[in-house]
Order: C-alpha cells, then structure tokens, then sequence
C-alpha cells in the first residue's frame, strides 16, 4: 500500500483505537494566504521523515492503539456545511472513548472540536497556543472566521476555563479584552494547580512558532518560539487531562518543499503521547 | 508612487475611461489550489515587463483612456457578500458607457459579471473560453461553484447566446448537455455571422491554455492551446462589440515566481485592445 | 479515508480488475536527477485535478474495474533487491489476468516488467516513447542502468519486436546501432500491419515531453513533443492489444508544485483505457 | 483600491506626515544576489499579514500620521543617477519636519540617506545594525559599493559618531580598523549616556537577523540574531531622538513567497513607532 | 574534478581550439528581473544533461577542439569596466583564428561582442534572434542598455547588414525604425543569398523561445517559438561563415531547479556545431 | 575562470596542501528526500558568499594551504563501487600528510573515511554530530545505511573512542545501545581530558542544526541546535588534534535557492580552520 494514506503507525481501527486523528480540509476563511486544507495530507507525507519513537516521553507509537480516520469528506471553504460534519465525528470519537486530534485546516475549525467536546465534556478546559489573538469580535463582519474563534470560544467556556499561550500580536481591542479576562498565561507550569482533573482541549496554533522555524502558514509573524519552546510548553501540560485537541495552519507551499510540514507531524505526534498518558494507555 | 498599484498605462479615472480594469479577488470554491485571489494584484506586478504597443492590433495602450478601479473591497471566499458588490461595480461601470474587464479570481466571478451585465444588456452574447465544461448542475452539492458557472449562465442566456471554445474536459453528463445545447464552436470566425451587432461578454478562463504556458492555474489540465492559439482566437473575435468580459484562474504560486503572470497579463492587454475596437475608440 | 492513497476512481480490489496500477519508488540509477521515487505517490495526488471522463476514448474510469495496487515495498536504490519484487507483482497481475501498468520510478524499472510480461506472453512486442534511445551498452560500467535498459530489452526481443518513438537524444553509437536493429518508427499507424494481434507492452518515458511540458523529469531534453502529440501517439496505438505498460521518469520537485504530475496522471489515465480496449472491456 | 499600493495604515499624505516611507528600489552593486531593487514592493504586500498594533510600544498606525511616498524613480542599477534623487527626496521630507524611512533596496542607499541627513542635521549620529562591516575601502576597485558603504559614511561622521551592532563577518582588515575607530558596541543601553539628544540614522541591513529568519537577502550569514534579538535591539533604542532610518537588503525571491517579507514589514513597523516616539508624536 | 567548472566536453586549452566558450556574468541593465549574471554558470551545470553528440548536425563535441575560457573577471552591473574587458577577449580569442562564443548575461553584451568583432572582420553582418526589438535609442535616458543595444548594432552596421528574426515586441518606433530600415527577415533560408562569404555574428535573446519553454529569463515575453522552432532557425543558417556568436538573457532562479538551463545549453551546443562547420573543422 | 570550481580561496595544488576538500556525491541510500550528491558543488557555490577571514579563529584562509580536490569520480547510488574510492583518496591524502576534510553527500560516506582513516591512525577517535543515533543494526534489511552508518563505526572504534553529540531521535532500541556503550556527550569541554593527543575524526550531520536554519537537507529533524550552538560546538573541539572530518547531508532543492548552502559551506569553513589549527599550520 501507498504508505502516504495515514499518518506513521496509525494502524488501529478508530474502533478500538485510544487516539484517532481526524483531517479537516476546511480554509474558508484564510485572508492572507490560503491552502491550510492542503496540511492534513502534508502532515502524513512528512510524518515519515520522523521515528514513532518519543525520548521525552520515553514512548512509542507502536504502544499505543492510533488511528488515522483520514480526511473529513467537508467542502473547504463552506463553514455552514463543514462545521457540523466536523462536530459529528468529534463527538463520535469521543463517545467511543478515544481521544479526538483535529489536523488542521485553519484555526476556525477549533470551534466546532471545542462545540462537540464541551458536550460531551461540559467542564471542558481550552487552552491555546497561537501567535494571534483570535479574540476579534468580527472580522470583515463575519463573526465565525480564523480570526474571531477564539473570542467565541471564550464566550462558551468563560473566563478562567480558557487559556492562551504563546500570543504575540492582536489589535489593542484584543489586547484589552484578554488583560480583562485574563486570559494569557505566562508559567504552564501553574496550569496543573488551576485545571486539577478537568478535561483539556488543547489547540496548537503552529503560527505560534517563529516563520523561521514554521514558513509555510496562513499568517506568519515574526518573534514566535523556537521548536524547543513549543516543545517545552507540550511537555508542561504532562499530567493534565488532553481529551481533544488541535493542530491548525498548517498550509504547505505549492512548490515549497520546506520541512514545515516535519515540524506539523512532529507536534501532533507529541500531542498523541500527551493525551494517551492523560487517558493512562502508556 | 509604487508602479505596481495600477495595470500599466492605466492613469484614467474610473469616470471618464473607455475601459475599466476591476480586480476581483475572490477564489471560494476553488476545489483543488486556491490562490487565484492574488491574481489581479499580480497581473498589475506582471505587467511591467510587456510593452504598451500591440503589434496585431497596432495600438497603444497610451492610445486609450484605461482605468484600473483596484481591487473590490470582498471577502475572498463567501460568495453571498462578494457577489453584488461585484455586480454593482461592474453595473456601474456599464452605465456609465465604459468597458468593465474583471481581473479574476476564480471562474465563478463570471456569473456576477454576466448577471450585471445581460441587465444592461438583454440581447447578451457570452463566449466562454477554458478548458473545461463548468456545466454541472452542482458540485458536491453546491449549485454556484467555478465548475456550474456556466450552467448557471447557460441557463440564463439560453442556447444560441452561449459559446464555448477550447474546451477539453468534462464530465460525460457535461459533454452531453453540450452537443444537446450546441454551445461548442470550433471556428471562431463564423460566429460574426451568428452574433452580428449583438453586444458580447467574454469570458477567458486562462487554463485554456496548456499548463506548460500557464502553469499557475488552479485546476491545470493537460492538452491546452499554446499562446500563439489563444492570442489567435482573441483575434478572431475582432468585429465583435465586446462590452464586458473577464480573465480568469490566474493563481500565482506563493514561490513560484514563473511568467504565468505575463501570459495572464498580456491576455489582459489584448482583451482591453478588442474591447477598445468594439467600443470604436482606437 | 484520505483521497490521495489511490489513483482516482480506482476502487476495486487487485483481484478482481480489468487493469491494475502498480507504483514502483525506484530512481536507483538517476544519474542527473533523482526523485522519481515520489513519481507515483505524486501522480495519485494529481490525478484528482482530472476528470474520470475521457473525451477521445468516450470512455470512464467508472465503467471499468480499476485497481491500485499502492506502492511495491522495494528499497528505493537497490535494484538487486527491488527487480524481483516488481517482476512478482507483474507477473501475478497477469497471471490474474489483469492488465498491470507501472506507475515509476525511472525506466530501469521497465527491465522487470518487460521480463515478467514476457514469460507469461512470449510473442511480446515492446513500443518505447522517449527522448533518449537508452541503448547503451554499459553506463560507467553499469549494464543496469536507465541508460541502458532499451539495450537489454531489445537483446530480449530481438529486431522486429522493438519500436521506438519520439526519440531526439543519443550517442552516436545509439544511432547507429538503432539503425542497424531498424528501431526507429516514425509512423505509428504502420505498427497495427506489423505487430497484428501480438501481445504489446507500451513504456512512456514522460522525457519524450518537451521540458516545457514535463519540467519535473529527471534528464529534460529540449525539443520534444507537446501534449497533444503525446496523446495522439497513444491514440495511434488504439486496436493494439495492450497487455502491460508503465509511465516513467515524472521526478516531482520537493513540494510538488508545477502540473507536471497532471501531466503524468493524464498519460496514465489515457494508457488505462487504451489497455481496457485491448482487453474489450469497453 | 488595490490594497498593495502602500504599506499598511499609510493614507497621510506626505506633506502632513510625521512618517515618510520611502521606497529606493535600488541594487546595482549587489554581489551575490541581486532583486533588492523588488523590496519596496514586497514589504508593502507582506505589511498586510500584521496588526497595526505593536505590543511593545502600545501604539498603534492608525494614531500616527503616516505617509508612503510610494518608489523613487530611479534606474536600479545606476548610482550616479540614483544618489541625487535619494538624497534630494529625504533632504524634502526632513525639511518639512517628517522622518523619512527608507526601504531598500541595497545598503548602498544608506549613503545617500546619511548625506542628506547630515546636511540637515550636522551632529549626526549612525547606528548601523547588521552582519557585515561594510568597512572595506573598495570592492574590486569600486569606492562606492554594499561592501564599502559604512567606510564612506564613517568617513563624514568620524569616530565616536558611528555605532556598529550585531556585525559577524569582515575581512581581517575591516575588524582591523573597526577596533581602531572603536566602531563597535556590545550593550546597546548604554548608547544613551554617549548620544544623548543627538539626531540619530538608524540602519539595519536585515542580514544582520540568521538567515533561517531572513534567507530572502542577497548576502546571508550564518550565525545572526533571532527576530526577538533584533527586536530588542531596536526597543534598546527606545529615547534616542531618530530623525531617519532605513531598512535594507530585503532581496525576494521571484514569487516573493517566504515570510521574509513579514519580517521585514515588521522591523519597519517598528522603526515607524520608534521614530514617532524620538518626534514626541505617540 | 568537479565536472561543473566547464562546458561539457570542453577540454582543450584556449590557444588552441575551434570554438572558445566565454561566460559574460553581467546583467547591470537589467529592468525587471537581473540575475543573468549567473547564466554562464548554470549553462555549465546543465550542459551535463546533455549528450555530446547532435543528431542533426551528425557530429559530436568529441570530435572538436573546444575550450571554455571560464567567467570574465568582470563587475556585474558596471558596464564601463566590463565593456573593454569582453572587447578584448573577443578580439583575442578571433585573432587567434578561433570563433568566441559569448554565454550571457544580459543583451548589453552583445554590444561588446559585435564591436570586437567587427574590428576583426569589417564585412560583419549581425543576425539577431529576440522576442524584443531592442532598437530603443534610449531607456531612461541611458543608451547603452539590453534595450537599446540592437539600435547601438544597427548604427555600427548599417541596414543590410543586419537582421532580425523571431521579434513579437516593441514600442510603435522601434517596429516603424525596423520596417524602414528593412531589418525583419521571415524566412531565413534568403539569408545565404543575401550574406553569401560574409562573415556572421549570430546573437540568440533565450526570450525569443515561448516563456513556457525558457520561463528563466529576464523579460519573458508569451506567444514565442516553441523549441523544435528555435532549433529549425538555428539549422537554417547552415552555410553561413558564423565567426562569432552569444546566447544571452538565461536568468536562473535561485537555486535553478526548471530545465530552462537544458534550454541554453542545447542552444550553445548547436551554435559551436554550427560555427564549427562554418569553419569547417567538422 | 569560472570561480565556482572550487570552494573559496582553495589554489593549492593536492600535493601540498594543509588540508584537501573532496567532494563524495554520494546519496545512495537516502530514504526520503535523495539530492546530496549536489552537496559539494552547492558547498563551493555558496562559499563565495562568505569571507575568507574567521573571526572567532582569527585566521585567514588564505593563510593556508588549502587544496580542493574536485569530485571523486563515484556513481551516486553504488555503494560498492564509491566505497573503495573514497577509501583510496583519503588514504592518499592522509599518506601525504594533510588533512582531508570530504564533502557529502549522505552519511554512509563517513564510513569509507573513518575506515581510511583508522588505518592510518589506528589510535582514531571518532566524534559525531547529528540530529539521529544512525545506530541501528540494519535498516530495511540493509547494514550498510545512512541510518546504520555510527553502529558500524562503533563497532569499529568500540566504546570510549566514539562521541555523539546533539543527537535527539532514534529507536528505542538506538537509545538504549547509546546509554549501555557510553556514547553521548553533553558537554564537549570534556572530551579533552578523555581524548588527550589521539588523532580525531569529525564528522558534522548537517542535520544537527535545527530545520530552520538548515531545511535542505535529506532528514529534517524539529527541535535541532541554532547556527551559533553548532558554531560553539565546533570551537569547543579547538585543541583535538582533528585529522580529518566531513560534512554531509546537504541536500540542495533543485528549486529552492534557500541559504542552507551558505550554512553548510560556513560549516565546512570553520572545520578547515580546526584541522589547521590541529596541524599547527595557523
């Protein structure tokens, strides 16, 4: 078999499997630069460059029961379509008992991860890695886009269930909203005495890492984190509760060919460590 | 001032033009590469590099009052908000006796350019050149997509005021729907004989060309026309009172960097040359 | 599931089909320019930008039984290892009674279909479309090499047996003993009167291609045939009693950018229903 | 409008701006990789993916006058014509009581933007961040050249005038003479002490960042700054009173598709809201 | 050795062989996209591609005497330094009885080259193969440009002595100074008897090729010869006495991955058989 | 002559050089993305872009004998032949007394220099930089592999004389044979006292270095060192007599033009100026 149709050692059934990935094709509301519905795919190409062995998690994909229920059949740049296929085999996923990792696609489809999980899990904790804000009220008047999902994200959960992590750039207006929510967090670390036992959903913006390091995304801004610092930030959030989580923006170049699509499936490999020692299967 | 904020020569205001060039960057329901939203901001870049002569139309674009009205102001990908400003500029644009030539964007943007337009104009005449039929009745569903287009536009026009030229691909059902309709001509020059005075819109999807011409497209297909056919069949169109028309599926690679931009371009300067002669302004 | 693990439309299993693709990810003797190992993975993703429909052959995929069988687990350097395994999966596939075409990987790959389809068909004629003759007798001391493959398979067949088309690059030698072997067929409508109802096996060297149309290749040659030349060789070859073939030498770039790869799955699109009407399925 | 047309937020006009950009799209004595000459124009188009908002100086364009003068005319590779245009353009703007910021354009330009400046302001004070000394006498017998630019300009200021930082690469005898004149400094804090109110040139040629942030540059350097470094570089220069500035040797690639252009979108953006902060208008 | 430092089967000392190739890295007039300096080197690099013999011409490399002299010693964008360094070489390689072929660069140095050229050989008759007239008298006030350097060729020559093949561009004067001058020739086979004994410098602008076929130049024009035309023009000079020659505006992107430099080479490699048999040493 | 023939500032002859570059264009065994046998031409392609002077060694290339030997003549992928030439001109070099400092190509190639090596100095200690173990015992069936090369060497040299450093993937199995023979080294500032006056081989995977400084190479690994770390790595073994060292796995895109090659030939640079150092030449 062509060996680029799953993700590396994704060979469960999403029957049985503890961690399913789910591709999410959707770059509807991309304004810079589109094509985030090309990351899935990119994502399983590149995942083979990398071993299924983890040091810091001292762990191996082939302990674990992964599965790769391939890309969502979603027209890309419809939401009102897309949005409740997504939240469908969200919830589908989750009632089975596994754990649900969105390959992104761009951020908005973390709405509709967040809308299936909170029903399933209604004490539901968001926290987000992003270089943007994400908090605008509208965009272009358009309340449900890649810049907004965070503002309604943060109205579902309210203040002290969401987190945000990493933000560099916003409007003054979302800068002002997030002091006031207080939303940003600066030490992971003291994440653990705030969420105790709660369910996480974890949404990894990958704009989050420099353009250096991450080139090949929908909005690219200067002065992220180096792969070790979004490593680090992965590796503080051991020993919470993962029961979903994201990876979003990535948007391979056409004729690019950069290794950004290693650095994608490199955190979502990571992400599947971290829910499967929070779900205790390692 | 920045050279490139203008398609070359255009220095006429809006107003007083003969012809009126209008970006139109929108790419919604591109199924396979989006882009074309940057399309009409690289045709201007691209521009730079021809001359403002044309040898087979022996005229200068210093000759005429050209226009270039900018890019609108739409969202790139929500058809619902993009289409009447699109129909309204170039509605616009017709009443006050100029020529609108749309600087696409994906294909759909035709729909709105001829809806605008057969209002103006009841008696329209549409001549479609591409590689593919675009005749489906919906595409995953949706009834407005680059691949229904000219469904849509058929619909409206009728058989006898739809022609298509240099198409090479398409479904069974599109290629029935086709020879049922007699929309397909294969001389050009006979159509002075059918359209006469009527006014003409026309529609130039550049994947007509073979992708080793145009490369940066969103659906390449193999088996095109060479340039030499295509500048050729434009030709062949002189006589004809062309009153508004569009090019489009130029998608300019984020690192490509090949002239597709020249051919996209070029293909612009003589469609504002044949829209100049139709208009009897050279 | 994923849409890019198979070539389009093709869904049946390797059992039961009429033709069967095969991927071979070998470039083990790429002397200028190597990659042709992500040539077939390549063309599954491409083959999607296609329609299933083919105008000349009036003709769908859907209408055929159409398998793919994924990628030969072969290592991607090392033709002692790789050569047996392709000549058991072709062998097998005839067996079946199946048409198996090759989806490369550079042309040395061509060797082990050629001795495996001539075992199971002992009166085989092979038909080589290429910018190069390959007739070398060794290459740096290689007798296994892309540049020699056509040297061995001819001293398989025997004059009479082996055609060459297309062909514009060689060594002096190469021309002369063409000449002498009268491999060169410059009218492929004479080959019906010669070749009858003998079995054939057809290899495309993508490089027969001018550059301008197949740039991702892994030795381009100036000078060669356009895409509509390509296809109407094919065409020519209607009434042929195709009973194996292969696709060579598409080299993408990292990234996969250009059409290149729409180019090749067109060729392997049309080969698959020259093969069917060899077979009668159509 | 096409929205490409000027740097994000820039609708003063230049005669009541407090901030003049100013491309110079000029590269003629590049060495390695010439295309500086496109600069202007790919820092406009890449301003778009940022806010007008900066963190770090919690300001905003939009509270600024800000005016794009748009590209000077001038021939991209013909110093003797270039520098009177350049100098007289920044003379202009400084004589209107506006800070003037160049975008390059080649760090030959920093030449005529110090000429000018010194004539307004004869106790000049330059700061020139980047990875080369530029101290070199002549390159291959050109006095005025990228490589001997800062040799010249330490020539007008003398010693104790001209601040070197970040600079990695030299010829033994240009590290020579920069001890000799004492031309570099480690700890840009204490460049208050020395400058005091003095009017300070501010250049960064953005080589000076590693080429993984900044590859799109005609002369990269292993070994730079990470974007954070050079950020807090220019924040260190937070209370020096910068009258004019430059920002240089942006080179894009053909298709301009690396986030380079962001990076160097936003060093403008800063330098933008250092210099308003130096003219008490923030 | 490394195999890239010459010409393919370029091994003889300058002071002896037939055909000297000489690389001109300059590209100082270049408007739109500069980069030719690097041209000499890329067609070395693909020259590799290629076989040593041409099917055509009957003949192979082997059987010459040919000497690649290396890259001129010369600053890339000054033309008053680079002019006489070229002019000198020319002469010397001429006087010493050996044809020069130039490898480009931009046009400008074609100038040099017919200037030395026709000291040695007054009867110098100039053939000219472009996409662009280049009969500007001036460009941006400069008269010594690739734009003008064919009017600068034109005053030294004088009509008769000077012709032009494959031109699709220009301003309205410079196609009305070619239709008086009478420099357009349609069918080059009238050249022998025009030209007769005369002695013949051949000049090939890449950009006279289709952009699809040679996209990697300075200036790409569309509508131009596909390949096999180029090829067929270049065998019609047959029987003339080509004493010199260039093949100019290669403009590698960086990195050079399209075979545009399989292009010029082939073009250079059929030029040294050309001016090969011109002096019969074939 | 053509100045890219040989890495920066290389004019001696082999027989007396200090140290002797050989280029070794080998990648037979790359299992994702072959290409290194370009490495050694980009490495001299790019070093023109760098100074001859070191500024941490405060030296001078041009202070030395510095030989390159061009190209061994090997085929890419046959690592039976390659081997015993690559064997034979280390061996050459090292019987004469320099250092020789090879040029990949994939890392398999340090097993032919360690061989040649330790047979000239059987006392050979060998260190090794890499973003993979490359310990594992066979891969795909193969023991002879980039990804198996180190546990050959360990096998040869066996534990205490073989030092890994940056290392951050591999198996399990890789992991747990590094931890039982004692093969990383966190800090090199200790393998003075462990190593003394023994004769040291280096090899540099370029891999080591994270993707964003170094994407173009055949393995990308996230999470790897920034230039300076390597850069510091590298001056920590200033004192270790290095008698020869390689630099392997640039993998240059055909299309990507991306500073990795100035990275790689910085690289290269400063391992010259160790050997020298070493040698007692500086």
């Amino acid at each position: 078999m062509n060996a680029h149709n799953h993700f590396m050692a994704a060979r469960s059934s999403t029957d049985e499997a503890d961690v399913v990935l789910v591709g999410v094709p959707f770059d509807g509301t991309a304004c810079f630069r589109p094509g985030a519905r090309f990351g899935p795919h990119g994502i399983r190409v590149w995942s083979e460059v990398l071993e299924t062995y983890s040091r810091p998690f001292d762990a191996d994909l082939e302990d674990l029961k992964l599965a790769d229920a391939g890309d969502l059949p979603i027209p890309p740049a419809d939401w009102q379509k897309a949005s409740p296929v997504i939240q469908r085999e969200v919830r589908k996923v989750l009632e089975r008992g596994s754990v649900p990792i969105l390959m992104g696609g761009e951020h908005l489809i973390s709405l509709a991860g967040v809308q299936a999980a909170s029903r399933v899990f209604p004490e539901l904790v968001v926290i987000h890695m992003d270089a943007h804000m994400d908090l605008r009220d509208d965009y272009d008047g358009n309340p449900l886009s890649h810049a907004t999902v965070m503002r309604r994200i943060l109205e579902m959960t309210g203040p002290g269930s969401f987190w945000q992590y990493g933000v560099r750039s916003g409007t003054r207006e979302e800068w002002k909203l997030s002091e006031e929510k207080g939303t940003l967090i600066e030490d992971l670390g003291t994440l653990h005495g705030i969420v105790g036992e709660r369910p996480v959903y974890l949404s990894v913006d990958l704009d989050v890492l420099d353009p250096s390091v991450m080139p090949e995304t929908g909005a690219p801004e200067p002065g992220g984190m180096s792969f070790p610092q979004l490593h680090q930030a992965i590796l503080a959030c051991r020993g919470l509760k993962v029961v979903a989580g994201d990876v979003v923006e990535y948007c391979p170049f056409p004729g690019g060919g950069g290794p950004s699509g290693a650095v994608a499936a490199k955190v979502v490999r990571e992400l599947i460590f971290l829910a499967a020692e929070g779900k205790q299967v390692l």
